[in-house]
């Protein structure tokens, strides 16, 4: 059994506020969480003991849309407009990739993520093989969701990927998912239809990222993708929209029917110029809504923190309401919301039985005095350097600063670099 | 001497490439930039060597825009419309705070400016000997300019401190300013616009930060804040207007002119939803841009790395162009131009014979991998934690991780949040 004392724990269950407690967790899950009594500190065996120093113990952000992989992209082509950034730079790079560039380029991203408090990412992209074996060997937990599109690839397809990444390990899982209504055949989508009525389960896909899509969509079949994938069945069980940044109200009404999360990617979405989504409207009418990064190509970090951030102050200025989106919703969304997006509802919040995905938030850096409103400090001005520890199923992966991932981070490093120079010249 | 030797040097003098080169300090002082000869190195005795082992030496940011001591208001009063937040919340705190209470809260601000890479700061507040204290005995650069409003106080006050406070310390210089059109009176207006032609010099002030108070000013005086100091004579010699977020055409013209530097503060500005200022119109009109984090109260962080980023994606988003306002050139703004706002401009750029304000950045960490673009990877996934040395004229104020500002950070958390809770009851 591991032990966390001597800190303020917030577990999210109701608000955000953080008091006194221990949290104890045994193998992969939490097993108590409180004030112990000295009967229960008598007859408790720790293999591990982590005096927090009055330090904040959470639950860890989950990272609702992301394609870990893209980090040798990181800076390659930014300040391009959009179509010349996809189709000169980024298509002409994926399209000589290869599973080892994937494995190592997504260890990459695994360690960003654990830098800035991130257990578990809900990751869209390709060779999964070499994808999956990258979290399995880092200890991070990762939820698929398929990259399939019209180019060669079908439902048949994807329904083998989801029956084989299923089960394949604890940290593993997979969500039905395809790329976007513009790069899908009609057959593909109702052949994702008809696996969504098969196995009764969610499917998540890109959805109205740019006002571009949306209008060719409405060009094609004269409707938004939402109506288009909710009239074909592909929503009927849930699932997820990535971006949602062109949404109509109806949108919103689909998605709430139907239990749809919308993931925001404020990030990229406004590194993109694609636009601010409507968050607020779709909070108010009842939509549940999830947090991501996207991928390092577009946004360019993995970082959580400045997601909630920006989360938040685009809201305020869409708005013109400095109240807009408080820390706390803010807070719950990147922790539980986000969690839930990917159907990891047990890693959400600090409670016994739940998955120890948990974080330690160093309070003694000047970012976070003094400390008038935790959850407050954590939104607006915390960062990665207030990271400490990243704890994913029960198992310490970083801590002040180093890596706990069974390979060294500057062997990552020294991969990623050749790799990706390997790939400019091939 | 002190000698950095082994890594990346960017000195921003023409563009924001990085080469392998070594820097060499004496005193307060950059004394060699370059590759040294044998000869060089053999008559060369230094005092201390860093090794960078490959990571990045580059000029520190410039913070050219705040009010550190605000810092006991960090998350104090957040999410709430602005007029709430300033009338009910920030002037009812500072109405209570002593000389102590801002030696303190500006010391704090001066550990969080050390972790972001911030070497100097163009601050706005009261409690100016004991702000001042704060800043020298923190060995930290900063700039006054003046917080004179409407009420009790008058030019006569301000030349005072002007002559005061120029030249009592190499760390510490003050320029013209005054609060704001709406704090004062015209009596004041026109008093300093006489120090100003009295001394020729630039006085700084807020300008048009929100609609409401453009409007008003237009109301009042029947012209935009800027045509009125104009008019005055405030602006003959140059300055600075903090914010310029509802700024005209004319505006521009009347900066560009002048040569007063607009200051932008793109995370003050979002999170009281005061709107996204016109900053590459400004740029394309010829008006030269500084960047500020404005106070911690609005802010909520002191990070530098926040705003840069903030910089170019708002801009991005505003004129729906991903390619606007490239990261070269918000490097430049942040290291360079802000300084030049504050009257710093030896403090610029890495060359012979201006000031050592430098910083390190690491580049081992995941966030900075692989290298495609230095620059691009400082604004677009750079954080405070990779910043791993400051120096402030020639003395490391920070180390990865460790501040030598004369006092323990533990103390100063401490003090903060003890003069905080007081503040509350007093």
């Amino acid at each position: 059994m591991i032990r966390f004392k001597n800190g303020l724990v917030m577990t999210l269950e109701g608000g955000c506020e953080a008091e006194k407690k221990e949290v104890w967790v045994e193998g992969d899950k939490v097993c108590f969480v409180g004030v112990p009594t000295d009967e229960q500190l008598k007859n408790a065996v720790f293999e591990k003991e982590y005096d927090l120093e009055g330090d904040l113990l959470m639950p860890s952000f989950k990272n609702a849309h992301t394609h870990s992989a893209m980090t040798f992209l990181r800076s390659y082509a930014d300040d391009l407009p959009l179509q010349d950034w996809l189709f000169k730079q980024v298509f002409p790079m994926e399209a000589k990739l290869t599973g080892e560039d994937v494995y190592w380029f997504s260890r990459l991203a695994i360690l960003e993520y654990l830098t800035s408090g991130v257990s578990a990412s809900f990751d869209m992209y390709f060779e999964l093989d070499d994808y999956v074996r990258a979290n399995i060997e880092s200890g991070f937990r990762t939820v698929l969701c398929g990259a399939v599109s019209g180019e060669g690839e079908n439902a048949k397809v994807l329904e083998e990927r989801y029956l084989k990444y299923n089960g394949i390990d604890p940290l593993i899982s997979m969500r039905l998912g395809f790329h976007a209504e513009y790069t899908a055949s009609r057959e593909l989508l109702e052949g994702i239809a008809e696996l969504a009525e098969k196995y009764k389960v969610p499917v998540s896909v890109h959805n109205s990222e740019t006002a571009k899509e949306v209008r060719e969509c409405i060009e094609k079949y004269g409707k938004t993708p939402t109506r288009l994938f909710d009239d074909l069945g592909i929503y009927k069980y849930g699932g997820a929209g990535f971006h949602c940044v062109h949404f109509a109200p109806e949108d919103m009404d689909i998605f709430r029917e139907r239990g749809v999360f919308a993931v925001s990617c404020p990030g990229s979405n406004s590194k993109l110029a694609s636009g601010i989504a409507p968050v607020t409207d779709m909070l108010a009418r009842g939509v549940k809504v999830g947090l991501g990064t996207d991928g390092p190509a577009s946004n360019n970090a993995l970082d959580m923190f400045r997601e909630m951030y920006l989360l938040t102050v685009l809201q305020k200025l869409r708005n013109n309401d400095a109240a807009a989106l408080p820390a706390d919703e803010v807070l719950k969304i990147a922790c539980c919301a986000s969690a839930e997006t990917m159907g990891l509802a047990d890693c959400g919040c600090i409670a016994v039985g739940k998955a120890a995905d948990l974080i330690v938030i160093g309070l003694k850096k000047p970012s976070m005095q003094p400390v008038n409103n935790i959850a407050k400090n954590l939104v607006y001005s915390g960062s990665k350097e207030n990271v400490r520890m990243t704890v994913i199923a029960g198992k310490v992966r970083y801590l002040d600063g180093e890596f706990f991932v069974g390979e060294d981070a500057a062997r990552i490093y020294a991969k990623c670099s050749e790799l990706t120079e390997a790939l400019k010249k091939r």
